[in-house]
């Protein structure tokens, strides 16, 4: 711990888990190198981002933009984040834990639609699969990071029961996942329908172990962050310069932005440990890299005033 | 009251002031010929908004957007809507009077010298004024509403106490003012700050006379307005198409756009009597008529989905 990570251990703390380099990347049309991949971690790196999903140890040709994420793990220093990675099932599993990763992520689904379209598996085959890897990752010591999709509402289902998904928590920490993820995939959830899930889930479920991810659809990512802090979520999901999107809505935009988040938390009294003004140099690379990502909102307006604020 | 505006009354109501034909259009390059704003106003009417900014009776050297707002009284239908038009003196507090409105508005400061620069009076001198002009519409029997400008941060003094707000709020209601606009005029209020000052301001004024005026500069708007809403207020402006900016914020974003304040607080449950598919007619016309409006940051996937809506 150096001495500025003292100083401000007294502001409550919460973790922006950077997911740009996988769930971000995973969705643009130009498809990074490996070398690109790892310039963007390192960027990520310099500005203080400790939590970072690296990549995803899934087919090459159904996920092009994600081969090779083995040679990404072998050129980043792994002790230098707490580097996440994702597996669709126990080959991909293998291949991480013996790639190295610490720390694997895996996608439950709450409706059955989703899982068909996205895992060609029932709601419940996907969440045994789940629950198997789940049991390897806890003889290898892997810790697990399981996303619930479509936790608010569906594109093909509509609004998701709570029911449904406290019962999908309630399996996946039985079976010893550390953290559990709210997805709104289509960033169909408000401040309104985040509290009723939350407040429902953390009357049963410690929030030390539930994280929240916001699309940025409609506008709303932001406020659903802070409806969330209230509820005590201290930990999320981001993709710099959001990064990402979801091909079942049309006019999408990615998840929330890295430096939207980390912007919002820092002027609200959070510390998340990221320097805002490095951040903003691995937004400009995330852009530049890609040619999509479109920059967080609040970009226009933090970028001119970050070179500001240093000059002066 | 027709039957739609009966079956609505169980749900919490929202009153979305539209500021969009004032202190939208006053800072938009291209200058809106009296017919245009009166198209303007006649498309967020058709779209069931009920309260609007319609002009300002200020001189028309200083903001020729504004000149012949009289005329535009003249045009618009009086008893469809409660319009109100911004006065910044006595004279033209008697034009407006004169030209049949029923309700003025007007402009506070919490800091020195913010009032100076857009007032060329002191705190103090510009607060006397609006004491005199409130004495006069009591005998005139008009209602007003008072905006303080940057009541959370301002672009010269920065933090502002919230005392300043609280003995503001004070005399201005003292002096028989109907409503208080808080105004984050350069939208650096994040949802800590906009919920500290609302419980201090909250403990002492009933939240029926106060509402929030956010600019979305930082992205920030729609939390704002959510932790506002947590907070008991009930009322807030907004601008068609996210009309509006400020002249002190490089990068600076306009008002919170009306689309995307109505979407989110329909889709919380709010009723707020605006229909939001003619509410997309009225900001595809404020975008095309002043050629800089962007539309609002959720309109790029509120469009197609309310067509697709339409359709089916």
């Amino acid at each position: 711990m150096n001495s500025q990570e003292r100083l401000t251990l007294d502001r409550p703390q919460v973790v922006v888990n950077e997911v740009g380099p996988r769930d971000g990347l995973q969705s643009q049309s130009r498809i990074l190198s490996i070398e690109e991949r790892v310039a963007l971690i390192d960027s990520l790196l310099a500005a203080g981002v400790r939590d970072i999903e690296a990549g995803a140890f899934v087919s090459p040709k159904a996920v092009p933009a994600m081969a090779g994420t083995a040679a990404v793990l072998e050129q980043i220093d792994l002790g230098a984040a707490r580097f996440s990675v994702l597996v669709p099932n126990v080959y991909g599993y293998e291949l991480a834990r013996d790639a190295g990763a610490e720390c694997v992520a895996m996608v439950a689904y709450a409706t059955e639609r989703m899982a068909t379209e996205n895992a060609k598996m029932s709601r419940e085959q996907a969440l045994k699969a789940t629950e198997t890897m789940l049991a390897k990752s806890e003889v290898d010591g892997l810790k697990v990071i399981v996303t619930i999709a479509v936790a608010f509402e569906c594109p093909f289902e509509g609004v998701v029961e709570h029911d449904i998904v406290v019962r999908t928590c309630d399996r996946l920490f039985n079976a010893g996942a550390s953290l559990v993820v709210l997805a709104d995939t289509i960033g169909a959830a408000n401040p309104a329908t985040v509290e009723a899930l939350l407040e429902r889930l953390l009357g049963q479920f410690d929030s030390a172990h539930v994280a929240c991810h916001f699309h940025d659809t409609r506008a709303l990512a932001l406020a659903n962050v802070y409806a969330a802090l209230n509820c005590g979520i201290r930990r999320f999901d981001a993709s710099i310069a959001g990064l990402g999107g979801c091909p079942f809505a049309p006019g999408a935009k990615g998840n929330v932005a890295t430096e939207d988040i980390v912007m919002m938390l820092q002027a609200m009294g959070f510390e998340t440990g990221i320097n805002l003004r490095k951040l903003i140099d691995a937004s400009d690379f995330a852009e530049e890299a890609t040619g999509s990502a479109r920059g967080g909102r609040s970009k226009s307006w933090l970028k001119p005033h970050l070179l500001k604020h240093t000059a002066s």
